[in-house]
């Protein structure tokens, strides 16, 4: 084997458990939501097969396709399977930010349902200043198909400090330096999407100042965690 | 065993696993929910038997039954059990939609809300667009005990794209070409209908264009999956 | 070991066992509910003791008392336990509803949350007509540690065909022929209270018409299950 | 082995075992709360350590720190982490409320949304009354990084019955007699937010007389439980 056939056989095992935190945090029903990431210093990424149960997704089943979305062959070996409907979006996101290491697309809820009135999340909780750096933004209606997703979420990420993106009428995609930077985004854009629903459902949250917003957001971008 | 014997044999035990996915997308409490499935090529079906609980149901526990409710035996064997307090409706809807190879019905949370106001769930989200091709209509108030509930399934659903009715002060039905896709439409149901429900609590949800929503669904029912 | 001793040994594994449905449909929290049930033909009942986790529940800590809530020894043995801070309540409904078998307590967040405002959950759904015959009512407010709770329970319950009763600013509770039909009214006490506030949240719900609610109430208490 | 080594292990098994109860009534997200406890009658206190998840989270992984945060060492160990970002908060608290040997935080999502407005919880439950006593109050909007949350969380439980503080714009803060006490506060503060929010969704709750708020207050601190 190869070391990028090894290097694929990795990414595969990581994004095939990574989707299951999308159904332990209740962010996807049935087989609406994925993850991909990409084949480091390769035009190559990995990502979902399409309508595959997450029960049923295993590592071999896992795709690889070009920065273009096309299933790619080589010694890593290709299931027969189709990649996620999403792949093109997920694809151009690849090839227009070259530090993005991973893609994640689901309809979570109160995420989806923000989007659905086409209204940003406002930033008014410290994990929000913590995580996003301010609001959440809202990106285009598009439909799938062709290159419409992938471009309405780089020209709205390419302004904002947020790694989430709420397509209108669609749902949430965000990103990460790997998959699961943006699988840990996903999961946070949700929660604030839902507890900033919550506090408006009796009145108005009150703002938080934009400069503590920055402050927040520079120190733990720097020296959170380990 | 005959061939029908098995072939009955099998859906029992699909249509057993289907009601845990009832559970696990909690669709359902005690129980009040059912899944049938129409026996290919006979005038037969399968369905849960009434007031069996969902951790105690398996597969020899699913009654067959003619398609007007009445147990039917054969050498497929018949517990000594009632079919479900619905089978009337599932019944009605065999007999009269020859393409419906499944139903389910439920009291799930947000479309049995959507249900009590007798208000129709407009279609605001893609994936909405993508499963149900427009709004999830209402049926009429109809009372338990004989055709009514099946008249007023067919007659809904018959003017409609969408596989789901939300009979008033009732509850949801879904049909599906087998049952498992008569599940997931219950599933994508509660779904639309809980977010869309979130989106309204705090304004209006953006309209998609009617020729956009046909796009999509033309696009989904053909293209999605393997 | 006497007959007794073994009807006793019975109802505690099945209390014990009924507890867990508590925490299934998440009506409790920490250890905040309770199960009884009365021991048929005797001055007795079984009750969960005060405090204890639902985690470490095992059938010999279940209570023995009296009917007026003393622990009561006898050849069944009983744990160094106090029965629930509930107890009073239990005990004062069984001497004055003798039909009844099982009483339960919770303070899950729908009921509580009707019961806070002082408000009976309104029958605007057929499964609401099918297991409680109308609204849901409010009893007095009471505060613990006399027969004041109890006293509300039964006045209230007397005049109604609902198994539940909302106590105001505190939570439900439920009766039943046994331990398991209590539970069950606890299970779709909850169930209707938060179907019929997610409705109204956006709306009024439609009435059902009282002699369909009735209609619906008797079918299903006589016809319904096997 | 020592026996403040011994303390400190029994310690760290109980802190480790606690954050599972965050996780099991969804406290938290990711990696977003922490528990801590005093080493009784020491200058010393066991934290979570910063970004670790909680499936990773052992025993030998939870931090012990002086009471100004600072990592301490001794024959316990201690592991090459650094303690929570909260830790701070936490120490404070040790050091000014002698009282306090339990501390916990999370982002609970109604517990937050309050915060998010900067409005407190008011006493319009029998729990409420029996768990805080009166209302849960807000503490001031303050940055991470000095003793400026502390202090907060300090000044405002020093005048209040209620073991909860909701911290404006950021989340719940609990203190307890030990940690799994402030892990129950933590818990019952998020559903009785939840409650009452959902309660004033739909309308005015009823308050509940001063004077029985105390009563019941005083009886379940006295009597409840074995």
């Amino acid at each position: 084997m190869s070391g990028l056939a090894e290097t694929i056989s990795n990414l595969r095992k990581e994004v095939c458990a990574l989707h299951a935190e999308l159904t332990r945090y209740e962010l996807v029903v049935w087989t609406a939501g994925n993850v991909s990431a990409r084949v480091p210093g390769e035009e190559l990424m990995v990502i979902k097969p399409s309508g595959v149960s997450y029960d049923e997704l295993v590592p071999d089943s896992v795709v690889v396709t070009d920065l273009y979305g096309t299933p790619a062959d080589g010694d890593w070996g290709n299931p027969p399977l189709s990649p996620s409907s999403d792949t093109a979006a997920h694809a151009h996101v690849y090839r227009h930010m070259p530090d993005v290491g991973g893609v994640v697309h689901t309809h979570s809820m109160y995420a989806t349902a923000w989007a659905a009135r086409g209204e940003p999340v406002p930033c008014v909780l410290t994990m929000m200043a913590d995580e996003f750096g301010g609001e959440i933004p809202v990106g285009p209606f598009a439909l799938i198909g062709d290159d419409s997703i992938g471009q309405g979420i780089v020209e709205t990420l390419r302004g904002s400090d947020s790694p989430a993106v709420l397509m209108r009428n669609h749902g949430p995609f965000t990103i990460g330096k790997d998959a699961k930077a943006a699988v840990k985004a996903a999961v946070m854009c949700e929660e604030v999407a839902r507890t900033v629903h919550v506090s408006r459902q009796l009145g108005d949250p009150l703002p938080i100042d934009p400069e503590q917003i920055a402050s927040l957001h520079a120190r733990y971008q720097n020296a959170y965690g380990q």
